[in-house]
């Protein structure tokens, strides 16, 4: 059989000719990339592969800003807090700032667009009532109120890239390299330069056939401490977006003025957990319009010049919101991100109105992984894994890796086993792309973010670990390589449209008052009566943590009818609470062999059940981790939280499957053995078993009459099967 | 040495004398009382001892109220919460409840005294838009809002006395004694009733010293369910004491009208830990001024008939707030109430304004405890040791016991343990008794019911435990005992007073939003202003689980600043946390081996460290659960929950001892080990050493001046020493 060829890409370098067009066959790929740090000689530019070349539109280019410094980049910050201790306060806001990242605005007048707050009063001090010493930075308040916290927001121009300051701190650059400046596209020069400097670049590089746009303009908000180490990070901020002019187009087009509060959020910086206001959604929608206006721009420059415009997922990617309604208008050829998981992988493969898609696995090819006496391939068989069942639902259109190419090329079993990934990639690409696998289920995921936070849930910093997220992260990386189908929707759409008739069970995640769970939205009767509605006429409702919580009227969680649980804080502890009693057998642990050893994670505390009629499946330490509940036709199921595993997967697709009260198909193409998963193709009459372990795995497998077969698969095999 | 007598009460029962006797003359009593169940005959009541008789005001008297039944006591109660299907929604709001305990009240227009709720809308249902079948105890909604949830808050009359039903129960009495109803004093004929029959019981029983009230008019509030078990139970509920009649006399002292919702409270029914509203206060205030008036008219009868008035804590103490300021009014001579250990002990002792306090010892004489095989000392010593601190602080004047002594008097061994407690509880009697102890500080403990409820917080059902509650009782159990002034106050203290300027260290402790943290009270910039103060200018703040909990202007615990931590709750995620580090030794945890094994019962989650000032003691599982900071001239110390043992006794004080600055004075009557206390009567000259073990302990003391001396204690043993 001859060997498939394509949808990889490679990185390369300088001076590595021979082995890259050995690996370009091997790997059988057809792109070459650069990287941060290296660049592409000739040779391989001219080797049979289309090349990307990464491109950076905002920075890069301190000759031209340094002559427009009133058009750096800015940002809003608010100083620490405060305590006045007599009637007289000056603060040093800069306090705890790396000054080399950020230094003042002075250009527009602090007492326009500052604003100092008196946070244990919750007022803003009159402007007249301050003044600032712009020597030292200081702000000083002449009536402060004793015994008050004050906090000053302030405008700063950002005047050190924060990737390329990454890099540059973390590789100790020092002096050999200068400090890239971000320039900002909504300014005049700033916006010119952009275009005519693409055009340059496209003029000059006739062997780019891919501009890989690093990203557009602003960057994800990332501001560092006074000791060079990171101080604030949201993946998701649009923090470094801001200006006077943004302020003032933003009046112009919504018809109101924005404060500085609206920016700087009490601190929090309107981080994808708070519960989002109408002014910062809108500031949201304001920005990703300006974006996709002028990103498009330059798309078009890169299509003029006959080459494809790739973005990449991530640095300067705010306000182009890949599931937002301006990203059409971009009118990008490709996005490529990096996957640490199923769940990204499928923000990657998920993203419509691209032509393809592409996603970097890792690990990268740098000496943190690749050196003398470590096995890169253990990570590599992780990584694969655990995004080849995500790969299963939908793939992303290509693969590629990063990094130095003759670092990866000293590990000859590494680069066995990436030939083999490969291979497997474009099997597996050419039955499931464009096929609609199998699904038992349509799912909907339900917060405050709705569709435009597709798969990008309860993530501060791009795929970092954090602890108070994982019990619910599970559930999107659950998802992502499950047989089910799963859309994203927000309160608003439940509010305006009702629950899409279609949807089998909706999903809501997360700690009280977050975006995911929802705070103050479940205070509204639309809301809650809709979700109501929905499962009593035969719907699925599945909480983890805090669903629905908000504090109001006797309850906690506000579709505690519908759960049967809810949470004790004290305020119902003079009510007995009789029902405790664990039931014997259920269709959602049927494969637990010890409800007692599951793994809630986190988990939380004080929930109990509200009648009888709730179904306790585990309880310890004097409280419900798992339950489930009957209302009218449909029912709820409560789980604690959900971290990620085999064991996991299999309990919350049962709890979906007895959400939705279709037990009866849940072993229709199921495996009885939790690390084999099956997907079948019957479009193209095929089907898949998946072993994601490292070890040998016997199994029974239903197929989609749910008749019994045995199998043995060898570690991490795929197979294929005919249907 | 002559045997010291007196102090002691002891129980007796027909056909038991001679027993009586001699059980009088080893135990030193110089009291008899009767108990439920129990009567004493006329040779018991001629010994050499005073008599106290049991005596219900409000009950055990069906011949009257059987005629007036328009005078029964009334309780608000809510039905379940009931979703609308449709347009039409019949509630059977009798749902749940005890047919047998509670009818409903058509005696009253339903019309203007019941409320019907939409919990999902929070609107009261317009009462033209329901209607009532009184014959099947349902009530119809005609335009009901489909998926909402409505409830019915509707007036019963309480035709079982709780206490009564509580007993017939469990005793399985049938029908040969009828059930009590009780009846309201507020009512006419009940008013004239309650005194005929005081005076009447009065002349009949010459022999009775004491009449002992249990209690007055209102019982707490305690609601049975459907299968005739409890349901609903708040020692501190005024449930029982509502009515139509009450609401006028309400409205027209304090000038507005109560609604059903006042009591009702979402169905929370205003339980303690409920920040409690203004309504709800004065509703206290109003029951408590009345209860007083009411009291002091039986207290006068039983004055003229020269007998004294006791009190029984409990039961139908509802009312009589003997923290309030009307309890002087009524007049009383003493209180009794049963001891739990230490913290109930202090809650009977520190009651003022009678002439005595007695305290109810465990165990109960009853055959639960005394059955052949038990050894009833076990739970003697464990009540006595655990109490016995409290007394060495501030003695009750009595203590006695209550049940079967006929039961008791066959453990001989019990029988020669109680001989020698009673002869310990004369001794401490003696020495400690109006003499100040020495105190090394003093704290007060803040909360939202201040005085009102000393050694009254986190409580439910009297001393009964709760898996959320016991992580902040141990606060209580620890001051219960310690070498520390007490004082509690309420958040109005401290705005309207500021804090006491003598106060070292103010606690607050408890669950977010319950009255015990403070709720929204803490967004009241006088109250934190005033608390920043105090602790800038050199004052302790300790706070325990969520102290100053609520989510307001960037912080969750309003004063982070002072504690130097906060909780996340996941609005903060994007800010770096680098404070984790454990300081190597701290004068808080100078006793402790190691901060892993630390027992914060419950704890709490997520809690961080502000900013490098924060001192980190323990750190576990990503969180801080101990830590203490510096605010300018005090400090604040943050603990996740102390449940009440040794070592967290220890833990306790050093951390209010390190809060006040006090380190230098911590070593002054003072053990080494934490098994030994040291309790100093500097006006008496002595000091006494008090093992709380059952086992031999050695200790090294440190005197007034922190001199040492080695000693070896005893099992149990109290060892008195001049200075």
């Amino acid at each position: 059989m001859e060997k498939k060829k394509g949808r990889v890409t490679l990185p390369s370098e300088n001076n590595f000719l021979a082995e890259t067009k050995e690996l370009l066959e091997r790997w059988g790929a057809d792109a070459i990339r650069d990287s941060d740090g290296t660049k592409l000689d000739e040779a391989v530019k001219d080797l049979d592969a289309k090349i990307y070349t990464t491109y950076f539109v905002a920075r890069n280019h301190n000759d031209f800003i340094e002559e427009h410094m009133e058009e750096v980049q800015q940002l809003y910050l608010m100083s620490q807090f405060n305590t006045a201790t007599s009637t007289e306060l000056t603060i040093d806001f800069m306090k705890g700032y790396f000054t080399e990242q950020i230094t003042p605005d002075y250009r527009h007048d602090p007492k326009v667009w500052w604003e100092v707050i008196d946070r244990t009063a919750a007022t803003v001090v009159d402007s007249q009532s301050w003044e600032i010493d712009q020597n030292k930075h200081t702000l000083t308040i002449k009536a402060a109120e004793p015994f008050h916290e004050y906090t000053v927001s302030f405008l700063v121009y950002k005047i050190w890239d924060p990737t390329q300051m990454y890099n540059h701190i973390t590789n100790n650059w020092g002096d050999s390299v200068p400090h890239d400046i971000p320039f900002d596209v909504r300014q005049p020069h700033s916006n010119k330069y952009m275009a005519d400097t693409l055009r340059a670049f496209c003029e000059n590089n006739p062997k780019t056939d891919v501009v890989r746009f690093t990203t557009f303009f602003y960057h994800f908000t990332l501001v560092f401490n006074d000791l060079a180490k990171e101080k604030f990070v949201d993946w998701f901020g649009y923090g470094a977006s801001v200006s006077p002019a943004a302020f003032q187009a933003f009046e112009a087009e919504k018809g109101y003025r924005l404060r500085p509060e609206d920016i700087v959020d009490q601190g929090y910086y309107n981080t994808a957990f708070r519960v989002p206001t109408k002014a910062y959604l809108d500031y949201v929608d304001f920005i990703s319009r300006f974006v996709a206006k002028e990103a498009k721009k330059l798309v078009d420059i890169v299509h003029e010049y006959g080459k494809e415009a790739m973005m990449f997922l991530g640095d300067n990617w705010i306000g182009t919101e890949p599931y937002g309604k301006y990203f059409q208008e971009i009118g990008l050829d490709a996005v490529v991100g990096s996957v640490g998981g199923g769940a990204t992988l499928r923000m990657i493969a998920d993203i419509p109105h691209v032509k393809y898609t592409e996603g970097r696995f890792l690990p990268y090819f740098f000496p943190d992984t690749f050196y003398e006496g470590n096995d890169p391939t253990i990570e590599a068989i992780e990584n694969w894994t655990t995004a080849r069942r995500a790969l299963m639902r939908n793939p992303v259109d290509r693969i590629g890796y990063g990094g130095y190419l003759s670092l990866a090329y000293k590990f000859p079993k590494f680069v066995d086993y990436i030939e083999q990934v490969t291979d497997e990639f474009r099997t597996i690409y050419d039955v499931v792309k464009g096929s609609k696998p199998y699904t038992g289920l349509k799912v909907a995921v339900l917060n405050a973010w709705g569709k435009l936070r597709s798969w990008q849930t309860h993530m501060v910093a791009h795929a970092l670990p954090y602890k108070q997220i994982y019990s619910y992260l599970g559930t999107l990386e659950i998802l992502s390589g499950a047989a089910v189908e799963v859309v994203f929707i927000s309160f608003e759409d439940v509010i305006n449209e009702g629950v899409p008739t279609d949807v089998d069970v909706i999903i809501n995640a997360g700690d009280a008052e977050t975006a995911f769970s929802g705070g103050e939205h479940w205070k509204n009767p639309a809301l809650v009566a809709a979700i109501r509605q929905f499962v009593y006429q035969g719907g699925g409702f599945v909480g983890v943590g805090e669903p629905t919580a908000y504090q109001h009227q006797g309850r906690y969680f506000q579709l505690a009818d519908v759960l049967g649980v809810d949470k004790e804080r004290g305020f119902a502890l003079s009510t007995d609470k009789y029902y405790t009693q664990v039931v014997d057998h259920h269709f959602i642990t049927a494969d637990v062999a010890d409800p007692n050893q599951l793994d809630f994670g986190e988990s939380m505390h004080n929930i109990y059940a509200l009648d009888e009629k709730t179904e306790i499946l585990q309880y310890a330490n004097g409280e419900i981790h798992l339950s489930a509940h009957p209302y009218g036709q449909g029912r709820g199921v409560y789980l604690a939280g959900i971290p990620y595993s085999a064991e996991n997967t299999r309990l919350f697709m049962r709890a979906l499957y007895y959400a939705a009260n279709k037990e009866a198909a849940f072993m229709t193409w199921q495996s009885s053995n939790i690390h084999i998963e099956v997907h079948a193709y019957p479009e193209k009459g095929v089907y898949a078993l998946v072993n994601n372990t490292n070890t040998i795995q016997p199994a029974t497998i239903y197929d989609g009459q749910q008749k019994e077969q045995q199998v043995t698969l060898e570690p991490n095999e795929i197979r294929w099967k005919t249907i």
